[in-house]
């Protein structure tokens, strides 16, 4: 997904605004005790390590809710790499507007320009394959959007958004149904017809009875060596293929070999570290 | 701060449920399209890794919003250190509600003992010191309070949970003043005189201006060796010490030995992995 | 779609509640007057024309939500078509609930049921075929679940929700890309993998050049005559066709007869009257 | 009701930006996927049936709530009748917010014009008369300010916006007061002295009781023939007399014979079908 | 109005909800610091004055918000008049509940018995005669309900609630309309028709050209002595009379022996004192 | 506390936004009806009594919130004593804004400046003394923050904000814990190490112990006489010292004799009459 305006409009300046009032309930206190209400500062943004920057109009955006005369100009672009004391952007205006939504827009930009960053590490190791890189549903609560977009800034793709907008079925849809062929042709008939129907499946078996259904895509589950292999064979041409789970180096490697479509890793968004970046040199104007 | 019913009245329903929306805005078709509505399930939850639990009354308060129906019945406690392997509950219920809550609950259960487990393992460090391990504003926005909760369940503490209720007074803050000493005497006199006052120092004579001032709480920022030791046998029975930053073992043995008051991490909050927990083995009733 | 209880807790609680307030800013002025408020009372509800019922939970809850002791038995199911003087359904409880929510009950299961009855009328007319009625967009503002929903109920099927959660390119679409093979690749690059593309085209070597580039669907816009059945046969086992636009009954047969694979019409949601239905007989107990 | 620009503030912005959240959730991915960020485009508004315009700064807004650099020039006013063909208006902007805002902009103006078209046709019969024509609270359920606007600007009246700012007093409020009598003296006991009170009779010795109580309006409920006749001459000069129920050019025309004040019908806000109109040549510029 | 149930679930609910996390906008720190979870207590709450209860409703709610074990009983009555000492209620429940809940539901309690005491007072002047006391428009900012509700207690009238349910002309309107005929007029040819029309007039000229044009109620400011008297006996029987104003014990005793129909006072909501009230004898049970 | 632009845009637009809608619901009725939309007006703001200015960005606010465009000039500032007769203010824009504007804007600044009144009144009798007059948590719901800031335009302070961000023990507190020491101790522990540490007390020996025990605040409760002499020697340099209560000048004479810390007053925000002020010689331009 891209960070438009009118997903700022529509939906990220709502969240922005309540994450300001988490940490503003009142005022800042330390802020206006003792920065006069008119006096004029200067920031710059620099970054403290190596990464992906992403999150760059969040940021921006976090001290114009506050107020719309503060400015931003950046040096560097949504998703560049960028290395360790790289000035990133300038900010001026109230000092006081400085101090305080500081924070809140650093807590956005170091954890989007983190998934960005952890993402582009695991998307390199695909380069030059057809296999893509995807997120998955295992997202921070109310900040979905946030990080899913920064997982394409980080060279990454979305799988579905929410349980609404894709069909996954898995083992305990397919036991409901009483089978592979039953599960697909109930999604397909209730699921509205825009809808790929995806399925999970644990068998040779299942692949072939959910291939002769005509599942658009299938994730393969807990298959290993042999099995997984002649799977990818048997699916090339019928429906797409998704692996999900613990992405390493080593065995990133052997599912490109294989040709699969699609690599899943639940970790870009719950498990990336930040990336360290701060606000520095703020002085009066 | 705790868990109790009058904080997930007031603050966490309106946050999982905001949660739940985003991943269900509509239905879940998948769920919707083979599971009968009335089919009722039973379903395990397990840890796959080693750690800390916090968060189970939002685990159990997500299934509980979507059908007050459902049953949670733990095998553990908000705290426990658990293996992996461990049966930490069992959720009883209709088999749709179980799917469609499933990965809402997990994706604040996993974060929330994420955090513990991380803390839990640097608490540990000070065990047997009256030094203690404090949180920072470095959360994750919209979610402080779920995060700082976890802190205290991991055995850290928490500093200011907002700018509104506690004063720190850094170097712009100071410049702005026109010294330490005006820093402090402006904000005794603007904060409302329940507020302790810190103030970050970087000298020796930052400090003594501080302490002289009747400071509460005394930062030392980007102190090193000597002057650090020095300083914190200053500060002693005057003001609290705190320090702040890059935490490892060693350096916190280090602080720890001074007899520094506080220690603060904004790693605790912003960069702990999440603990691998899975819900399994769900089987129709 | 389905009105599962999770639909109702996420979302339509909230819109009927919002419904409520806006029929009753600060109390029912005439019920409070003349009505004691422990007064129970019983009425039925009728209705005054034939037509497929949808909307029965909601009539249902919008008395619960004023207060959850009103009991309403239902003579009839979702879905069923009825005909002018049948009973419905009862509702029994204070009769001050009972004359408060009864607008507001009534405007939700007149509009649901007038568009589950409409879509019942041109739904059969495409009984035996496997051509497919679909929705539109073109719902009222803040109503799309509960109109999407009725529907369904009317025996009509879901186009896509919104925006995010399908692909559709038109003119403008490929106009901006630079023909109908760019438009197909940047939304199939851009968009997550588990959308289809649909694609309208007006010539068959449009169409042509939309199947080549491995198009999902193709909707075949402003086509007729020869050039619509040859459309339909070119397209036929490479994509799916949608035929949009002013159904009427001698239309509609000739789609059909072409075999195409659905058919949408947005008046199904923006035209369709209500049925009229009454609350009746209502009776101090 | 006027449509002032404090009304546009204060309560239509908030449902025009809930409407387009409801069809964006995250994004328009076709949009994003083909047109660039920077694009701008124009089109036009184009009537394609003949009716009567309401609801032109609600399209307008529409658009200027995504991005308020888009400008909509209008070529007819609020109220104009307008025929098949005619140019509305002309949208310039940003082709992704045009494309992206069309549907939203285009449900809210078809239903509003809808409404007003319908209105009109029934006021006309009443032209030159002093009957004049009413709508009800059977208005679709969020949307009550936009609808009793639209009749308005389609030449009707407002009857009582909501349950709290109007007194109706029917046979179950009657019953339960224990007469005519009493029910109006309770009512006029207990609301705020500056609402009317109206009252439903259904015979003439009702009538008789509530002109003797002092109603200011009375709602001759199934009366028909010479009984009504004598109704309205009997409350002349006492009471002001509402008739209600299924309008047709042929009871209307015996309505206003016999001098009735007002008469109100449900239809005009329920079962009115859209004004057909459409976005059409949008091009790039 | 009344304080019906539908009152406090459509409206009160949230407003007390909002309290409630105004006042624990975290969690109780004194209470979950020193209180365990589980310990039950007992309070009374006691009157510290004499005068008029209204609010209990409100008082006993917000305890059920927070949890809805809380019981409360009461030994006194909405509207009773209760001398200083006097038990009012018994609250049960948790102990940390019941601190938690004690100020915020104190706040309200004593706000709406405040006005409610202050209206007796003054209601009770007029007793025994036709004149009607009102309230105003002056009101608390988000709590006009529960003021003008609290009003109704203490034995007084509403005038309007709002500026969309009354029409009162003033001076400005007068002006604008370029005349007192042309105001009026001008307003019964725009509001709905169940709006009665009231206008200020300031001499016996204004009065007449009113009363000429039909008006329903006027306002009689700036009048006095004999133009007074005058005014009032030529409007009786035309329209309602109303006098405004600071109400002092002398000048009312002189509007009521005029004949005048209400006499409206803002101090009732804007400058009435609180009932002093007060929890007391927390024990453990 | 100041008002800054920052609470303004996160905090009180909100509220004043949900002033006016609580005022006007749908429209201004009256002037809509005989006002024309582009009618410009300017009025004057002016001081009916002698009083303390607060709220002022308030009351301009208002106005901005319905049309941007309207001017408020100031003749006076925040804090000033004005003297009735006073020009406050000129506000020149529509004049239908300024009409439908006026209630709600003086509906926050006479309560506001009643307060700031109130407290210089009570602040005065503190001059020349170290003792500082607090507010309490006695506030009208939903408006706190514009009370207490308000109470610091008259010269007061802000007692802490709400129960999570400071800590008081009374005692019910002390009961539950087991003692003062206890009650202190488990503060200690418990609560954010950036609170101080309160305590009721009501005895000599309970004093001690809280000394003892290091508390950084102690209220003396029902402490009289030479009781109360001897606990603010005894406190002198071990902690600060508050009383609360009914504030009468005689008392507040001795509390300041005995060199008190601390004086608060739930009156300040509970029982405040407004400030008289007005809204006059409104004229077209």
């Amino acid at each position: 997904m891209k960070a438009s305006n009118v997903t700022m409009k529509l939906h990220w300046d709502e969240v922005i605004l309540a994450a300001l009032k988490e940490d503003i309930p009142w005022e800042d206190v330390s802020a206006n005790a003792v920065v006069p209400e008119e006096a004029l500062g200067h920031a710059d943004l620099i970054a403290k390590a190596d990464g992906v920057l992403a999150g760059l109009p969040v940021f921006a955006r976090t001290f114009a809710l506050l107020d719309e005369q503060t400015q931003v100009v950046f040096h560097a672009a949504e998703g560049d790499f960028v290395t360790a004391g790289t000035r990133i952007a300038e900010v001026t205006g109230r000092m006081r507007v400085i101090l305080s939504g500081e924070r809140t827009a650093l807590n956005f930009l170091q954890r989007m320009s983190g998934i960005a960053t952890y993402t582009r590490k695991m998307a390199d190791l695909l380069a030059g394959t057809h296999t893509k890189l995807l997120d998955t549903r295992k997202t921070t609560p109310l900040l979905r959007s946030f990080e899913k977009y920064a997982v394409t800034v980080g060279g990454g793709s979305n799988h579905r958004f929410n349980l609404s907008d894709g069909v996954l079925l898995k083992d305990n849809h397919i036991g409901a149904a009483g089978g592979v062929r039953q599960a697909i042709e109930r999604a397909r008939a209730y699921a509205p017809f825009v809808r790929k129907i995806e399925i999970e499946v644990e068998t040779l078996d299942e692949l072939d009875e959910a291939l002769d259904a005509g599942v658009d895509i299938v994730m393969l589950d807990n298959m290993k060596g042999d099995a997984l292999t002649e799977a990818v064979r048997r699916a090339r041409g019928r429906a797409e293929t998704e692996i999900s789970g613990n992405v390493t180096q080593e065995n990133l490697q052997r599912y490109v070999s294989l040709g699969v479509d699609y690599i899943s890793s639940g970790a870009l968004t719950h498990s990336a570290p930040i990336l360290d970046l701060s606000l520095k040199h703020l002085k009066s104007m």
